[in-house]
């Protein structure tokens, strides 16, 4: 059933520290920056999920590296981290997903970007974006399924972890950019509360909800990679000594749009977490947390028209017909609207305590549905958009396969701020999936 | 006693409306630009409000203006707008304040200065900016009095307009950056609603805090500013039909740290309001609001050492001795703080009614004293910490001289997302501030 399974190259390991073993024990730069480079391309043909793949640049980053002393003591030391193409790099052309920006070689990198690169990390190039990380698909490929789309909008990162190209890679999320690709992929999606990671150096699309997200292949790796782009090496090591979570399944809407099978799926997960020890309750979302999605959907309208003006000024004909769609509903949006919006997100947000009614996490599918045809866009991002918009820190753990065959991820959410919650959860939880879960992550 | 009365040149006026006027008579594009670079140069060379002026790019820009079809019908047609030089310019250099990119010439606008050249205006040039929008300052004087400071960090943007070099100007505050410099230079200062002005293309301090602030010599023209920045033609309308607004002043403990003199006009001045028909109250933050500044100055600190972590990365050594310690204070603030910071910012914003306690708008002095000496700092942003926190509309108005003959401002407040019930009330007051300060206004 699945084209893809061939491509799934797995030449180090799929494991973070794995890959820091290889990389310490290179006879020197060279073999390092081949290695990485080699692994990076290794079914690039088939998936494409790089804009950019330099092995010279790879190169000089790895001599670089090993001209620092102690090198081999980075958290990140020599492990290559793929880059949405909405990050700017100073040794990478970035082009946001644009024809606009096809030559564009920006001054310095992103604030994100210099924080991997100081803890070690190497990166072999840029990932693959939708157009300005909205909705126009690239080139990329789900590497499950070559048939299917990867999701977006940080398409490339996802599909280059999925593939084993590389063991950590960073995106972005305004509705579902991370959530979505990590649960079309089957791998781990995070997103941190707001502002935990810099934005500074990274191209806008709706700056009040605009969040760097990480992916890697188990909840232990994306922490350390979070952890190191936030600056918190408590975010790493695991603080809730294994007690299992309370969760919270909050019926919204927009729940009625997933696919009969993911519900399903949904509610025999919980029953088996259930019973695995988790508390598990179930209920419908309080009238002010029922219609944040579409709250979600107006407010990202009214800020990417402001947030790409400039874009919309000089070359609005260059933009994609979606993309142009959207800025021009959110110049359309009236002003009450803005300002109702804003005022439901900050009452939501007051009350953010009774959206989880006592319960540690929530939790809810990450997608409607398993990955869509290729070029039949990059999926739905309905059931990520009303977490964030009220900036809750997110995750998207691997929980099985779908009817297609191709994988599907569960989502869990805690409070704003409460990310050491959410790893704990999320930590113990992907221990204690069903059989099947475990069975497809293997 | 003021050294610098000669300098504050009114070549045009002081409104927008006379500015549109004269720039809508202009004879052509050439008499338009050479125009706008003349004013904007009188008195620069004891001032030195710009980075970058350049006459060639004026009258560039004045051309492609008047080629526009019903350019006169425009917003801010022919209008010159100063532009802090940490608002990315694709026609000027841009170096943030700093020697490190003191050659940097951006690849696009910011959206805020795409937003402005649409509806019309023209830039003259770049405004000072300290370093990085922090503390060290650049060469700009106070037009009131050359041998004083203009505040900073918006230094160039706030000393442009008060000398009469342009109408409008932007800047932005991360914690007092537009509220301090428009009280020391004796003009208006907002600073809207977090995300109502884009930031993208906009260097970075402390993404969770930072907003763009608008300056100009009226409430009436800064609306009309904000308005074209924001999107938001309603701001630019008053909604009040002029009613008396009530105002509340809560004392927190740094208005301990401001002058006596000081102390006893925001007295005087509320008392006169009150006289006027204001209803004012006046009480002590609840605890829970008492810290607030503390908690900006921490956050702050964390925030930077994230956003400005290329710099830091890769030439730490080209920061300047206070930038650097802000940094390396955030680089080693500890994981607990920066959890309690948020939460409790997070706590006040949920609580934000009990701050106001039933009034429409909260008032303070906008600084501690009047400006300080030139080479002795840009003052004190401790009046303003609490209120950026919390993203709270807030704006400055003239309201008379101090014991050295310096402006000084009051600043008002309204929860976030009020910015209509910020503006209509500050247009109540300005007409309706004591004597002193109309003379010293006029």
């Amino acid at each position: 059933m699945s084209m893809g399974g061939a491509h799934l190259s797995k030449p180090i390991s799929e494991g973070l520290s794995d890959w820091r073993r290889t990389a310490a024990a290179a006879s020197d730069a060279g073999a390092l920056g081949g290695m990485i480079d080699a692994v990076a391309r290794h079914g690039e043909d088939r998936i494409g999920a790089w804009q950019v793949l330099d092995g010279a640049a790879t190169l000089a980053q790895a001599e670089t590296l090993v001209a620092r002393r102690k090198w081999r003591d980075l958290a990140l030391a020599g492990v290559p981290v793929g880059i949405k193409d909405i990050f700017d790099t100073a040794d990478f052309v970035t082009s946001y997903g644009s024809e606009i920006y096809a030559a564009h070689r920006p001054a310095a990198d992103a604030a994100a970007v210099a924080t991997l690169r100081r803890a070690g990390a190497i990166l072999p190039g840029k990932t693959v974006t939708t157009e300005f990380a909205y909705w126009k698909a690239g080139k990329t490929r789900n590497p499950h399924d070559l048939g299917h789309s990867p999701g977006g909008s940080s398409a490339g990162s996802a599909a280059a972890v999925a593939a084993g190209m590389v063991p950590l890679a960073i995106g972005s999320q305004t509705a579902a950019s991370t959530i979505r690709p990590a649960s079309y992929c089957g791998i781990v999606g995070f997103k941190p509360s707001l502002h935990r990671i810099s934005l500074a150096g990274v191209k806008g699309l709706a700056g009040s909800m605009d969040t760097v997200g990480c992916f890697a292949r188990s909840v232990a790796d994306v922490a350390v990679l979070a952890a190191v782009l936030a600056g918190r090496p408590d975010w790493a090591v695991s603080a809730g000594q294994g007690r299992a979570p309370s969760l919270r399944l909050v019926a919204v809407p927009e729940w009625d749009l997933a696919a009969p099978w993911m519900r399903d799926s949904i509610r025999r997960i919980a029953g088996h977490l259930g019973e695995c020890g988790a508390q598990v309750q179930t209920g419908r979302a309080a009238s002010r947390f029922a219609d944040l999605a579409g709250v979600q959907s107006r407010l990202m309208a009214a800020e990417a028209a402001r947030d790409l003006a400039a874009e919309a000024s000089r070359c609005r004909h260059r933009l994609s017909a979606p993309l142009r769609a959207l800025i021009e509903l959110g110049e359309a949006m009236p002003a009450a609207q803005q300002d109702a919006d804003c005022a439901q997100r900050a009452e939501a947000l007051a009350h953010i305590a009774r959206l989880f009614d006592g319960a540690d996490i929530l939790m809810a599918p990450s997608a409607l549905d398993e990955a869509p045809t290729y070029g039949d866009g990059t999926g739905s991002p309905e059931l990520s958009r009303a977490w964030t918009l009220l900036g809750l820190p997110s995750i998207s753990l691997p929980a099985g396969r779908g009817p297609k065959g191709l994988p599907f991820g569960i989502q869990l959410a805690a409070p704003p701020g409460e990310d050491i919650r959410l790893l704990d959860a999320a930590r113990w939880i992907e221990t204690h999936l069903p059989d099947p879960a475990q069975h497809d992550r293997a």
